[in-house]
């Protein structure tokens, strides 16, 4: 699928350089979120950061390739929101429950990271499969690594990834995107509750 | 969120214009899926179906509204293919998989239609969340008849709904449509055990 390296972005070498290009990514995650691919524009995006036009070609290529990098940065802001939340619980079943609720709210406060990678499918098709694919693939691992320490069925399979990635982008698109009222702790709370026992080790060592 | 009526196509009063418009929607399919909205045109798709070009506004009043009505038929073309499996089964968690089933091998048919529902976000936003609204709410529906009957807990949320339309429309993507390999019984199968014993009635009535 993907005919160029997805991540084609110039590493800065210097503090002010990384700091520069933040803000680009930052004030094209703005431009993107409200006026689409299409009608963002570069001149738009530098003024929005307060960068010199001309400088933007040190960082990024073209809009192509800075949207593209946008999405692989999303992608990796969702993954370090949701990490360190995921090593607070010692079980994996806690684990994917307080994972879903930092997800949910990490969605509720950027809503823009649904419009920008929805988008990626026609834009940056390459970035937009590497998102599900490392995505579902982190999720599996988590399942392998429970099931091997015993807390859930050993059965682990890539449909648990796929499936439970799913749920957790609707549920962000419905309760962290379209509604802003319902509690992320309780939505969090139902979905697990209805996978935890599906998972659970049939060896013992139930966690529901 | 939408401003225009999601149906705007004008039903045929005869037997011929339904087979006409028919035409018009299956060539938009296709076209649409090839090309996507913008790069479709009306001229080309009345070329696939077939239809003089003149006779289309009979049956559209222009490309968005046809993209729009395309989007709810293949709605309404999900749950038609799907409902009948799911009345084939008495106990609601067999329904399900039945019905997942049923769905991933439309997905794998009818591969367009991932395309186009997804492109939906952004020509047709008000289709789109009908879909899933629409999609989500019979899930929640069948969930409280099987509650009902005590086949499942009584405790159904709208959570539910979604969650599993996510898990459904997730895997439809990574088996119907990216991989062409993979059993999709046993997809189906190992999907539904995940959310199996989740939904289990705790007043007896086990379903897994």
């Amino acid at each position: 699928m993907a005919q160029q390296s997805p991540v084609e972005f110039k590493e800065p070498r210097t503090e002010r350089g990384r700091r520069t290009q933040r803000a680009l990514l930052d004030a094209a995650a703005a431009e993107f979120g409200e006026r689409g691919f299409h009608e963002s524009s570069i001149v738009s995006i530098t003024a929005r950061a307060g960068v010199a036009l001309g400088s933007f070609y040190t960082y990024f290529e073209s809009k192509d390739a800075l949207f593209r990098a946008l999405v692989l940065d999303m992608s990796g802001r969702v993954r370090d929101h949701v990490a360190p939340v995921l090593s607070t619980k010692t079980n994996a079943m806690d684990a994917e429950q307080a994972g879903l609720q930092a997800f949910l709210e990490f969605a509720r406060e950027h809503k823009e990271i649904y419009r920008i990678i929805d988008e990626a499918e026609f834009v940056a098709p390459d970035a937009w499969h590497l998102h599900y694919e490392t995505t579902a693939l982190r999720i599996v691992e988590r399942m392998r690594k429970a099931a091997a320490k015993g807390e859930i069925s050993a059965s682990v399979d890539e449909v648990h990834g796929w499936a439970i990635m799913g749920m957790n982008v609707f549920l962000g698109l419905r309760y962290g995107v379209m509604s802003p009222n319902r509690s992320l702790a309780d939505v969090a709370r139902v979905a697990n509750e209805l996978i935890r026992h599906g998972l659970r080790s049939r060896d013992g060592n139930a966690t529901g």
